[in-house]
């Protein structure tokens, strides 16, 4: 069997760690938003690949959710000291794989073949892919104007309110050429609880790429980022409230619309099982444990071989 | 009075810092060697620059005489995890300078601005001066080919036995346009007792700056790096006698016939006193303590006033 996840930050991450841990490595590649991707101090930052790397190679901090596990701030106190930005906060180990990455790129690496030499000497076994090699920048618009999502996300703590988003360079991007040899014979599509305006969106917004999922023919099945009214991680709530839409678990089934076979709705939310317009399964979709991230990729791995066989 | 020195790497900075303990900030000008600048993970290295700016913060490590002391060492771990080249030592704070330049640069900056604010922010009141803000790399000549400088000096420990060298890219560079205004009315150029070879050949490399420095009329003494037959520092005796000439002071100053107006001879060379082409001065050249430093600089200025006067 092969499926392909799409991934945005720390819950997507979650999911593709249960994935991940399921599954022989060559059964899922990973498809990455690099939408919140950024330049700064000269460095090419990479955070959603980041934290799906970290995530799969066993580095990560598990309290923050990104970064490394066991970081100094040595750099950051430096650069203070400097005057530089210390806003976004880099780790020195951290640091280690963006100066490798830039490094990279400055000597002409594809981000697809720079992601791929560091996963690789971090011992993650799994492909991970940039939903492009082209630069894809996230702008969210808000009341007092467009800002480069990083500004909003980390430096405002996404405290502006919000009015739209804008994929800056999507126009002119075209899908990881990775993408298409995991395509071919797939068995099947996640969208792991991810953010849809920032983390998903993003993804799908490379010209060619959504269509390129949906001619693969495998199904594609969401899970659901709202749980009872509210967003487990991240902004998801705050942002739908924003946008005048109510803040439910089927108010982002409607966002994918016309693009998904089917919706994991968590336990709280059973009640809407059955009445939306595409097929639905319940499940424990909270992820506290590895367990609990094993058994939710089980889950959307039963329901998405269901639909491709038509008994679900 | 105002002064200009030209400097390399740790002996250099030895009695650059002596000058700037014995004069007001505006009275001394450094100009620096950039030849054994390099690229290096993406990061624009500038070693000369930063040991004389770390010397002159106050930060430098009196142990290793290049980067900072408290020197913490997390992103070499992790850079070496993720198989990077870790031959050049960068630690944590050391790397904070290396990416606070690259990012100006990399935003427009000159070199030449880049490390004013650099300076300024780690509170040195000096100028420090690149010799040029466009690309001088120096390449030593070896039996087995030419080799970028840090790949000779850092990662084969200066083995390999030098046949010339090259300063690849000085034929298209012109001096930092800082260095006029500090020959304007200068009273008196010195030479610190750095490698002849490769940390003040390289400035003297750049086109119009020799002629520069002889035009603002100013006296050029050199102190001498060799003492008693030996380098007190580096690899200038070994260079010396691979190329075939006797590593002794007198050497040196033979190095630099035609262009200085004074030579420096430590007290174990005072032999040599008054037995070479140009008037000469003997010193304790040695400098283990900051007032060993401060008692050099004054000697130098000494002299260098004496030549001015026309009373050596």
């Amino acid at each position: 069997m092969h499926y392909v996840a799409l991934t945005g930050g720390i819950g997507g991450a979650k999911l593709a760690l249960g994935l991940a841990r399921i599954l022989a490595a060559d059964e899922i590649a990973f498809v990455v938003n690099t939408g919140d991707d950024f330049e700064h101090l000269g460095l090419h930052i990479s955070p959603d690949m980041d934290t799906l790397t970290y995530t799969l190679a066993g580095l990560s901090n598990p309290e923050a959710g990104w970064g490394r596990k066991d970081e100094s701030w040595q750099f950051m106190a430096a650069l203070d000291e400097l005057g530089g930005e210390t806003w976004f906060r880099l780790g020195d180990r951290d640091l280690a794989l963006h100066v490798t990455r830039t490094g990279m790129l400055k000597e002409g690496a594809t981000l697809t073949q720079a992601t791929r030499r560091i996963a690789a000497s971090l011992g993650v076994r799994q492909p991970i892919i940039p939903m492009s090699d082209d630069p894809v920048r996230t702008q969210v618009h808000t009341a007092s104007g467009p800002m480069a999502f990083q500004h909003y996300f980390v430096r405002d703590r996404c405290e502006p309110a919000v009015t739209g988003f804008e994929f800056a360079g999507a126009e002119d991007a075209v899908p990881s050429p990775e993408l298409a040899t995991h395509l071919d014979g797939c068995d099947g599509i996640v969208i792991c609880p991810s953010n849809p305006f920032v983390s998903v969106d993003p993804i799908l917004a490379v010209p060619g790429l959504e269509e390129a999922l949906k001619a693969s023919g495998a199904p594609l099945v969401a899970v659901s980022p709202i749980v009872g009214g509210a967003a487990i991680k991240g902004p998801t709530a705050k942002m739908m409230g924003e946008l005048g839409v109510p803040a439910t678990a089927d108010q982002v089934a409607e966002h994918y619309a016309g693009f998904i076979d089917g919706f994991i709705l968590d336990q709280q939310d059973a009640a809407l099982d059955g009445t939306l317009a595409m097929p639905t399964r319940v499940a424990q979709s909270l992820m506290v444990t590895l367990e609990d991230r094993e058994r939710l990729a089980a889950e959307t791995l039963d329901f998405v071989n269901a639909l491709r066989k038509g008994t679900d």
